[in-house]
């Protein structure tokens, strides 16, 4: 039972590279790089790397693991924001990457095969010349394997779903390295307990995940993009929760607040007006996406939207929604040096104006500079909270804040987290949300399934 | 540990009568109703129907029939096509149709709380008012309850998806006792492992759901409904695979053969040609359906769909999918007295044809009638072969029968069920598709969560 950090004998490790045919590495430099993510949370160096090559090598690794009771954390892009990748018990990085084959592209079934390590961009970019599309789109350029753990979502989740919905079948290594299958290569499956969905989202805590098969969508015969200004955050979302009860098909739509815009102009190189926006996407025909467009228009300007534009040009499409994807990082750049907490509250849809602005009024009466932008119609939506590394103290600081929003939203009915997972700084969040009893079941089946708790120790409950 | 038939002591008859403001009942006549579901498997008596009227009534009963280890199955409409709700070990059906409240329609946030005893259309004509519908459509007026613990989906899938996209959150009740809530009324979540989709198709063997959060959609702005003709089974379904890909928005896209058709249009008066035939439907903006319609108009007719007709006329559209949803009961009228055994295989999308080819030829080389019917767009489809019931040794060959069919879907990668879960008749079936690993953390899972098994033994697994 793992309950403490395990540092590898040269022995283990000599004897982890008998086990894969990729590298083993106590290297620093690649310690470190397995110690961190995008989150604030502060490094945790793994004892050492490990890079297999096929599921084979993942069983063995975690077989041999089991019984040396050597925590292992799954790696691949790093780019959680809830330190999910962070080795808190030592023992091995277990990184992916290596594993990056697309290994199918089943155009006429419309779904993909890939190992864990093929970064989502890559994916899309192998799927374009088929006319098709991976459509869940976290904003930083993830593993789909992470992804999966991770329960990721994206801009598009309001018409094309979340990993949980796009992840058909899985390959998966257990605690004790047995392989197991989940889930079909078929559209439609109730044979037997959802097991994809229970490892969907369980943040490596249960197995590995060593293959995907992945829903994909035929690239929208039109696509339009479209952006509307408003006075204030509130008028908004509430403007973007109007459209989502109207029925009207949107694609994407997304709310950035003014600090948000003045960001993305920066980052790349736009001259928005520096007003809290929503941005639109619209698939379909082209008279469907212009219906869409201009009952969306309707909607927008009863709620104060203004200066309502839209394109089907495609490369101001494309330009509108990289700087989308960029607001993350946007808002690193304009704070050089600095590191970010990022909230993730979802809450149910007429609570949303509510919620950002209780969580705009908390923010409001500290120090540390901040931004709000969201998946509205979802009601999912995002505080950026800037902190400096330096100063551990802030960190601690903005813990206890988000901490206090994140409450307030759970008392509104909401959750801590929409799609970022709870990793290791939600897990008092995680309890208060869904109760004890159910909290209680949860660990009863990681005890079941990996009763030596090798598995990312330290995440989702203690 | 439950493992042979249990009958209820008087005393523990007695005590269930203190559990529960609601009927104990060992009537013959309600035994026999509790004993018998849709599908053609021989009637199996409980010991005593209990029905309990709120979620702590359900908590003591489960207490009380976890310690004298007393199984027990939920019970709803009945209307399960694989035996689910059979208590084939005897003890308890725990008859859920008197939490039958629609506690809560949250237009605001597209959401409604329901107990589990509502039907599914009930709980629509309650929502109409507000503009609002539930999604899930199986044939059968079922129960949420008896949906959710199926993992139910039916013609609108293909667009609105199945129970396991539409339940956000549960109130379940498990073996011991324990009152558990899991999801949130949000529309995304991904705190901690997904118990509402673990508990969604688990068939009532992990616990008991006692009240769901649903997500509805608002009514359409715009409803049209087309039909279009093929000369064979093959054309058919190949048409509709590539209007799946072809990425047109369709809200339904079934097909009948020529022997449903006969069918439904003497069960309910109607005189389709009898010839394959897909029926659509779409939602949408007014001229975004009609432009989706001309763009299927041009696919059926390469594939050689002939007779494209469409409408827009409420009262027919109603009149086309009603007859839909009757094509079983359509299927048991034209043959009186006899049961049907219903196959339910979902295969990848470009196997559907060759599926549905194969499937007919093993059938056609035996005597019993059968037609075929399906969600096509989710290459899910059905082979509904009549029964007599009076002749047991039929309904062993038919099971053989049905076995064949199964096993081959499962070569072409494909499930054994993609909608109606695997009672007791799949069991063998499920281990084929999934292999012996997966099915072995399933029987963990559920060992773990119901130590006495005492939840609907006999189902899923052995």
């Amino acid at each position: 039972m793992v309950n403490k950090r395990v540092d590898l004998t040269a022995a283990q490790i000599e004897h982890l590279k008998t086990l894969v045919t990729g590298q083993v590495s106590t290297n620093e430099t690649i310690l470190d790089q397995h110690g961190r993510d995008e989150s604030a949370i502060p490094p945790v160096r793994p004892s050492a790397v490990v890079m297999p090559q096929s599921t084979e090598e993942v069983s063995k690794v975690l077989a041999y693991c089991n019984s040396e009771k050597i925590p292992v954390v799954a790696f691949g892009a790093g780019s959680s924001l809830e330190g999910h990748v962070l080795p808190l018990f030592g023992g091995i990085s277990l990184d992916l990457t290596q594993m990056n084959k697309v290994i199918e592209v089943r155009g006429d079934d419309l779904i993909v095969r890939v190992q864990p390590g093929v970064h989502r961009v890559a994916l899309n970019e192998k799927l374009a010349s088929s006319g098709l599309f991976f459509s869940v789109d976290p904003g930083a350029d993830a593993t789909l394997g992470g992804m999966a753990a991770t329960g990721a979502a994206g801009t598009t989740t309001v018409r094309y779903g979340s990993m949980r919905d796009n992840v058909l079948a899985l390959t998966a290594v257990m605690a004790d390295g047995t392989v197991i299958k989940t889930g079909r290569e078929t559209r439609k499956l109730s044979a037997g307990y959802d097991l994809t969905r229970l490892l969907v989202g369980s943040e490596g805590t249960l197995a590995v995940i060593t293959e995907l098969t992945l829903r994909v969508f035929g690239i929208p015969e039109k696509m339009a993009a479209a952006i509307v200004r408003f006075k204030n955050l509130s008028d908004g979302v509430t403007a973007a929760t109007a459209i989502v009860r109207s029925g009207i098909s949107i694609a994407r739509c997304e709310f950035l607040d003014a600090k948000c815009i003045k960001n993305v102009n920066a980052h790349d190189g736009l001259n928005l007006a520096e007003v809290p926006t929503l941005f639109f996407e619209f698939h379909g025909s082209p008279q469907g996406v212009a219906e869409d467009a201009a009952s969306v228009k309707e909607i927008v300007e009863e709620f104060g939207g203004s200066d309502f534009e839209w394109t089907t040009d495609e490369g101001a499409r494309r330009k509108l929604w990289q700087a989308r994807h960029n607001a993350y990082w946007a808002g690193i750049a304009a704070n050089p040096g600095k590191r970010a907490v990022s909230t993730d509250a979802a809450v149910p849809l007429s609570k949303l104006a509510e919620a950002v602005t209780v969580a705009e009024e908390i923010l409001s009466k500290h120090p540390y500079p901040f931004s709000i932008l969201g998946h509205v119609a979802d009601a999912n939506f995002h505080c950026f909270i800037v902190t400096d590394p330096a100063k551990p103290a802030e960190l601690e600081d903005v813990r206890h804040i988000t901490h206090e929003i994140t409450m307030k939203m759970i008392e509104m009915g909401g959750t801590c987290t929409g799609e970022h997972g709870i990793g290791s700084g939600k897990i008092q969040a995680l309890e208060a949300e869904t109760g004890a009893p159910a909290v209680s079941i949860m660990r009863s089946i990681k005890k079941t399934l990996d009763p030596n708790n090798i598995l990312n120790p330290g995440k989702v409950f203690n």
